[in-house]
Formats: structure tokens, C-alpha cells, sequence
């Protein structure tokens, strides 16, 4: 079984963070990871799989849409969900890590997702939040670049395989 | 059709909590309010269920799991939906106006998904935090009691509907 | 708990079918059970509704949008999920027993799905087909009127609760 | 985009079955395709899964489950959604074909849902009744061998894509 890394992140994104977004996807790529993320053609998700394609990464898309269409250029395989916002559930539950970069509402209904799923994440360049960041305890990092989240990834794979489900 | 307000926190809650959710399910059933939580026995779901069926009210309960075990005293239509926290999704899309008691992960996922989507959020006796706070704008307010979280809830419901869901 | 009895069926229908749903609509509320169903204003949803309103039943639609928009004029209780034909699984698991008119793939993906949740189904006026009756067993029985299906969802409810949940 | 073949069929499954997906996985396998099933380690799952990887190819697992266990031995990429049955309507939806091997229940549920979203279904050695194959019309077709499966596929691939989705 792959490893698969989560990339999550605003659909609007602005010009740094799409650098940075691509610069994430390239780096899991050459680590030989998956990266799966929203799958849409816009902001984060966009510029993340553009970044893994660049160099020679699979990337799987987790779209919210129930039809192929939308999807990021850089995306090999597309998972319409026809789902919507309930999507973003199955984003962090199909990763072993999440990197979350800097987004609205949908991010950080990710990250909530992925702290109460006992998914690890790893916050880049933006704070999620007092109340976040305390749900999460060890299980949630913040770093400032790419190869640092990449470090921080690795990190977390090395430890014992994600707490079984929170309950409450 | 009639108005339904969802009533989201933690599964797990101290007594004030407790106590501050089960004066928000009698205060809003006194409203004549259809009240929906999360429908599980244990902390806000269990006391916002019980004040609410004191008073009268009709009680709506979205549980995770499939089947109707596990499910509050006062909740009378258990909706089991098999669907783990992807049931949070539809908690709050089936609310007209949320209001978020303190709460966890799970709790922060909900108050998201329903900026995301739309839905105003009154959070009650907590600070959901910078980023959060930053994404709801003025559909996200913050009170102090159960009485005044029932007049914000009254004044999300005299403003047009919930706009349009945004979609990145 | 309220008894929820789950009428599925087709969007389009044609006359005698919307007569029969309504027939079962205005049995059901007569029982004091509440009615859920799809919510949509069209075919069998919209009947259904309607003639449980006209008892003075109550309604919970499950819509397959994320907003309030297009429901049918008898639903109290509008449950939008933003998931498309996944809100199918809910409707069956909110049901004690499901009751289902002739209709289409997504009344036959309802049947499929109650029968693997071990809800039982009261097939009313048509025929699933062999395979479906197959996997169906004594859950599933075959009805001609909407009194006789009454009468048979009346006998599933006196018996145990619906098995626990296959999973295979 | 990587083109994506569905496979379904019973979680439980006889060894002819279990023969007769694990030549349909490494069929698909060898025309390029990437596999995508239920991801549970048995049935036509497992065997479709085994026969994929031993010709090389990728292979794509949606578990119901909220969590990495259970999965096929031949799943490269899994995707633990945590939505049990309601996975069902993502393995149609993420498939540019669906072939359904023999089942149950949930292969039934799989079926119609492939119909009511507009994606083609090829029916390999069984008979998923009037009803289903009434609802399919030329989008459902049914063969007996694995070759013809494949045939079959190739056949709808060359169609023009999956009609928009149907609403009722």
C-alpha cells in the first residue's frame, strides 16, 4: 500500500501560496508519495498537483462534484464524490499525513476533521487557531517551508499508525 | 416548513456545559423550533435533547452511525446515517441557524462547514478562534448565554436566506 | 422515538402511482408514524407528502441538495445533505421499514440498500426483480394496495429489530 | 487522467467468481486501465484486487471504513471514507466504466446507482433482473467471460461520456 499524503488548502489562494502549494507537491512526489487533494482546478489544489506532476508524482483527486468535470490538470486519478463539503471527511481519512496550507473555512474543516480522525497534520506558514491547535496537541505541527513540512511528515510516519478513532 | 436549529458541541461536556446546552434546547423549543443535534447519548447532544423535550419541543437527532442504537433520551426522529463525521455535513445543512457550545474537533469541523456553507453560527461561551472567526465575518457571533444566543438565532433568521454556498 | 416509515419511489410517476402514494402518505400519518422520504417536489416524494399532510402527519424530507430549495409542499422537516443519490443510504437508515412504489435506478439502489442494511421493505405494486427478491429473503414482501402495505409494515414492526448490519 | 474501470461484486463469492474477477483485474490491468473496487479483503474484492497486481497494474481501494484496515493485499492506493454503504455511490461515480461481477445486495445497490448517474455497466456472467435492465437500457450490457467484459468496456469508452446525471 502507497503512502498517501494529504494536501489541503484554500480553492483562492494567493500567489505565494500557490508557490508554495507546488513546491509541497513536488517535494512529496520525489519522496515517491501520493499526493491526494481536493482535485479542483483552482488555488491550492491546482497548484499542488501541478508541483507532483512536475516531478513525476501521482496525484489522486477527491472531487466534491459527482461527474469528471473541474478537475486540476495534474491529477492521474479523479474520485468524483458528488458529495460536496462532506468530501473533505474522505480527504483526511484517505491520508496517512496531512499538510494543510493556508485556506478558509473548507481547510479548517479539514483540519478539525483530521485532528478528531486521529490524522496527524502538519500546519504551513498560517495558524489554524488556539482552539485547533489545542484539539490537536502532538498530533498537530506547524512549520514555515516545504522541506520543513516534508521533515514533519516523515516524522509522523515514523510513528506508531494513528490513534483509533476519537469518539466524542 | 417548519425552522430548525441545530444545536452542536461537545460529546463530551462538563456540568456548566451541560447545563448551558439544556437551556438552549428548552429555550428553543419554547420558541416552537424544531431543535437537531448530533442525536448520541453524551454530553451536549444528550442535555440540549432533554431541555428541549422538557419543554415540548420535537427533537431531531443525526447520529453516525447506522443504526438507532446510542441515541439521546429526548431525540424523536433518530436519523441514523452510517456515515461517521461526514454526518456533521448534514447537521449543519440542516439548520437554519447553528449555535456551536464548547466542543472539540468535532465541534470546530461543524462550526466550518457551516460558514462554508452558509449557515449563520451563534457560538456560545467560547472562542472558536482567530481563523474561524476570520472566515464566518458577520455571519459567525459570538454571546454569552443561552438567552442571547436565542435572540441572535432570531436575528440570523429575520435576514435573507443563507447565501449561496461558496464553492472554494 | 417516533416509528419512521421510509415511502421511496420514483420523481416521475405516473397518476395512479402519485394516487397510491398519497393513499400511503394519509395511512401512515393515520398510524401516527412519521414519514420520511427524498423531499423533492416531484412524483412519488411530492404525493407521498402530501397525503401524509393531509392526516396531520408529520414529514421529514432527506433532499439530495445542500439547501432548503425545491422541497415538497408537505415536508415539516427539510434535511438537505449536499450528497446526491448517497442521501439514498440515509433514507433507508432513518426507516424502520421502508415502504417502496414503483419508480427508477434510484428506488432500486433504496431497495438494494435497505436489504443490505437488514431494513425490511414493503414492495407495493411492482416487482423488484429476482435478484433483489433474493437478496431479500423474508425481509422483503410484495404487496398489491397501500392498505395491504400498512398492514405489512405493521407486522415487520412487531418483530425484532432489523438484524444487525451485514458486511459483506 | 487515468482511465478507471469499477469492479463490483460480492464481498462474499465462490471460487469460480473469485476466478472470474481476478482474470477481469488483470485484463484491466493490461489495457492500462487503473482498477478501482471496495478495497475489503475478500470476495470479488481481494480477487479482483490480486489480479490487477499481478499484471502490474494500479489499483484503487474505497473502504467503508474510516481507517486503513481490512484492505485487499493488491490495493495500492486506499481510501477509507467512513461512510459504509454510501461508499458505494463514490465507487460508481470515480469509475469511467462499472463492470459488476455476481452479488448481493450491495452489488445491486452499485448497479442502480451506475444507472441513475449515467455511468455504463457491463454484467458479467449473471442476471441483475427486468427491473435494473430496464432502468439501464444500451448504457447496461451483459456478457459471460472476462474477455467480453473487457470488450464491452472498450465498446463505452468509446462512447461519448456518461450522460449528465439524471435527477429523478
Amino acid at each position: 500500500m502507497r503512502t498517501v499524503i494529504g494536501v489541503m488548502g484554500g480553492g483562492v489562494a494567493d500567489e505565494a501560496t500557490r508557490a508554495l502549494a507546488y513546491e509541497v507537491g513536488a517535494l512529496i512526489a520525489a519522496e515517491g508519495w501520493v499526493l491526494l487533494n481536493g482535485g479542483r482546478d483552482c488555488g491550492v489544489m491546482a497548484a499542488s498537483a501541478a508541483g507532483a506532476a512536475s516531478a513525476g508524482g501521482l496525484v489522486v483527486g477527491v472531487l466534491p462534484d459527482d461527474d469528471f468535470s473541474g478537475v486540476a490538470a495534474g491529477v492521474d486519478i479523479a474520485i468524483p464524490t458528488g458529495m460536496g463539503d462532506a468530501r473533505n471527511v474522505i480527504n483526511i481519512l484517505a491520508s496517512h499525513v496531512v499538510i494543510a496550507l493556508p485556506g478558509g473555512a473548507g481547510t479548517l474543516s479539514e483540519v478539525a476533521h483530521a485532528l478528531k480522525a486521529g490524522r496527524p497534520v502538519v500546519v504551513v506558514g498560517w495558524d489554524p487557531g488556539e482552539a485547533l491547535r489545542a484539539a490537536g496537541g502532538s498530533r498537530l505541527t506547524r512549520v514555515d517551508s516545504a522541506a520543513d513540512a516534508i521533515a514533519a511528515a516523515k516524522r509522523f510516519l515514523g510513528e506508531p499508525r494513528a490513534r483509533s478513532r476519537v469518539t466524542h
